[in-house]
């Protein structure tokens, strides 16, 4: 009954890919989720996939269970299922899943498969498959309880009875008037609770909120969690209701955009999850983030040839690289995530920059005190006292360092933003190079000058 | 009716916040849902919060709105308000969240507040107070429409409406056997399309997922997802029914986790966020991360005092160090990320960690030669073709450099996994400072051994 406690043994599943069509398919019917015969479906190589699903003998299970599978081999599977079977999934499949599904094949196919399709199915799908995929539009689902103001409640006990023979999760039913136009909706708790006969109209609650079709998904999620929502309306311009979205929609939304994030933050992308083994295919995706950093270590090359006289003059000064490139980035990063973690979740503005950046000034004038004396110290024990200048210059720079690296931290995102572009991308690896090349040139300008006015380094 | 649409004036809210109780108590009125709200309470002092949510005439809204405000300011804020005001806003909040507002008083107030609600509830919220926060025992409610295996629809729906009339949302009932365990659930659909004399037996779906109380919520987060789950029970060891877990608390986990996640990799904490202007208590939570850069930069610097003799006889070779640091620690990070991400999602796991660090070392491989090249030119045309020879160092170094961040991006979380501990906390920082310490390390061999067997560097 626990779900979550199935156990499965590898090499039992290993020997069933090799099994027969009979021994599979009961394997199949003895598995109550299809969510965990996803498993089985991964050791096997994909060649197989087409075969396994047609033998899943309920229709119900093999469409839920194509849902479970990775989306980014949907085209290699679809491939190899003809445009019945294919037409017989979508059957099986809420409007949106389809349309994400008809969405993975060729266009010929994708043809084929709508022309298999009940006349109602394919305009319906043919009209999802406009929406931009994260958008509103292209996470909504058209099948939904609707009824007219004017209707009473055994109207909409039907409405509802025809949704659930056709499989379909009823959340609520909402109410339009006579141009289809969204004034409400009505629980089903209250349908339960209210005699057949009542009037629609004294039970519906208009006080709902709607979406446009063109909203961005993650604006979608953000308002599920807002007004905590279970469903939400998509509604044309004119506030014709297009179709709703379920909330088990947002969880995947959510976890999509999380996953983009830590791996965009990383430089690289979504995208290479669907390169399983092939290393170079890998290697294109990584590359560009790469060359981005060659360039900004090459400026920092660049300021360090520039100063190599200085070096030659002073040999131990150039061991202290590592350290100040390397705290004055992450001081940025922390300071570049916080805000752009304000900006994201609507807690910070621009109008709050003057604050912000004031408490992060102070920060980070005492992390470099802080710093600057722990670093200073133990230069000089490092170095012998020999070299104490060394200390004093390591002090006076990682104070500047740091301090400028929070101000970084700050604008870096708060420009982009300004400019209409994702703060989030000044986080990671644009702040750290960035930062590298300010904590290198103060370091080197501090030593400059300290041997300028004292004449020693 | 959109929510998302609302425009708010700032300065008028600024201007509300100084008005009477009258105009007060008349905004609070005119704004439907309690989350719109919440922007004109964060533009308010703190100590205004008490007097205003007591002018919310509303006490549902009230309760609505203290969910939405900031739980980091719940402590201040509750410090303001008595313990039958408290008490009040108890009422009117699911279990999950009163016993959530209990863990945010001093534990005399706690008491007190106990003390005034009854006794059924103040059973109820003490048993809850005992799970972890983060546990499927601390987001679940115990509030739910509950019949015995023998039931009637009937009776099902006397439950329902019991529940309703307490605004609880009711999404299912759960069917529960004579000692309480639970053996199944049933739709709401089900309860209306069926006669209410109809057993509860022969509506009854068995095949669900439970999960136990102390499991922890990122787990529960994945079962949901998996699922596509609305609700899921909390059992005890017996399979006695707890409580529910609702789909909307889950979207709360899922934001809390990856914004815990997002802060942790930059080195600071979701802590920091409580302190607003408090320079000094920020610095404090993210001093810690910094000083263990602090330790591995210091490292890189040893490594260079070692080298030192090698850089005075050839002092271009020291403007090369950024290059390799950064692209090293670029490359185990790009690694690192996406064998964290395949082990969070589980689409990675320890067994194939072979295939994984296979093709890994090719992408690193593939990498080395390619900004070896690009590298070792550039660092040609940098410093001149009487430094050509650095340029081979470069490239030598470059493509071991390279091999190995992918083989320590493989390494670091997979032994981090491998001791139980979370493999996320190699990525970021940590893995950075390694490959930058092995980076230097690699590169100055690659040096000295050049300059052994060619006498020249």
């Amino acid at each position: 009954v626990k779900g979550n406690k199935i156990t499965v043994d590898t090499d039992e599943l290993l020997a069933l890919i090799e099994a027969d069509d009979a021994s599979l398919s009961a394997y199949f019917s003895s598995i109550p989720h299809a969510a965990d015969l996803v498993e089985f479906f991964d050791l096997a190589d994909i060649k197989y996939w087409p075969r396994f699903l047609l033998l899943i003998g309920d229709e119900e299970k093999r469409a839920e269970l194509i849902l479970h599978l990775d989306r980014a081999r949907w085209p290699e599977l679809l491939e190899h299922l003809d445009e019945l079977n294919i037409a017989t999934l979508l059957k099986h499949l809420e409007s949106d899943d389809a349309a994400d599904l008809l969405a993975a094949l060729v266009p010929e196919k994708q043809l084929a498969v709508l022309r298999a399709l009940p006349l109602e199915d394919r305009n319906q799908l043919a009209q999802l498959l406009k929406y931009p995929e994260d958008s509103a539009g292209g996470i909504m689902q058209v099948e939904r309880a609707q009824v007219r103001f004017g209707a009473v409640v055994a109207d909409a006990i039907t409405k509802v009875r025809e949704l659930v023979e056709e499989d379909v999760e009823v959340l609520a039913v909402w109410v339009v008037d006579d141009a289809g136009r969204l004034m409400g909706t009505v629980a089903l708790s209250d349908l339960l609770l209210n005699k057949s006969t009542s009037a629609i109209s004294t039970l519906v609650n208009t006080e709902i909120i709607s979406v446009k079709p063109l909203v961005d998904q993650e604006e979608v999620a953000r308002i599920f969690k807002k007004y905590d929502l279970l469903a939400l309306p998509v509604v044309d311009d004119d506030n014709v209701l297009l179709g709703r979205i379920v909330i088990d929609d947002v969880i995947d939304v959510l976890s999509e955009e999380a996953e983009e994030d830590t791996l965009q933050l990383a430089g690289t992308s979504p995208e290479e999850l669907f390169h399983e083994t092939d290393a170079l295919g890998t290697a294109r995706i990584r590359f560009p983030w790469l060359v981005a950093g060659l360039i900004c270590s090459f400026v920092s090359m660049l300021v360090l040839v520039l100063f190599q006289p200085l070096i030659e003059r002073a040999v131990a000064l150039f061991t202290f690289i590592p350290v100040i490139s390397n705290m004055s980035g992450g001081v940025a990063t922390q300071s570049a995530t916080v805000i752009i973690h304000g900006f994201s979740t609507g807690k910070a503005d621009l109008s709050d920059l003057p604050r912000i950046l004031f408490k992060e000034m102070r920060v980070g004038m005492l992390m470099g005190l802080a710093f600057g004396l722990l670093a200073g110290g133990a230069s000089t024990l490092i170095l012998g006292s020999a070299y104490y200048h060394v200390g004093v210059v390591v002090f006076v720079s990682m104070c500047v360092a740091l301090t400028a690296a929070t101000l970084l931290g700050v604008f870096a995102p708060a420009i982009l933003k300004r400019l209409g572009a994702d703060p989030a991308v000044a986080s990671g690896p644009f702040v750290t190079s960035l930062m590298d090349i300010t904590g290198i040139l103060l370091y080197m300008i501090t030593a400059t000058l300290f041997l300028r006015f004292f004449g020693t380094i």
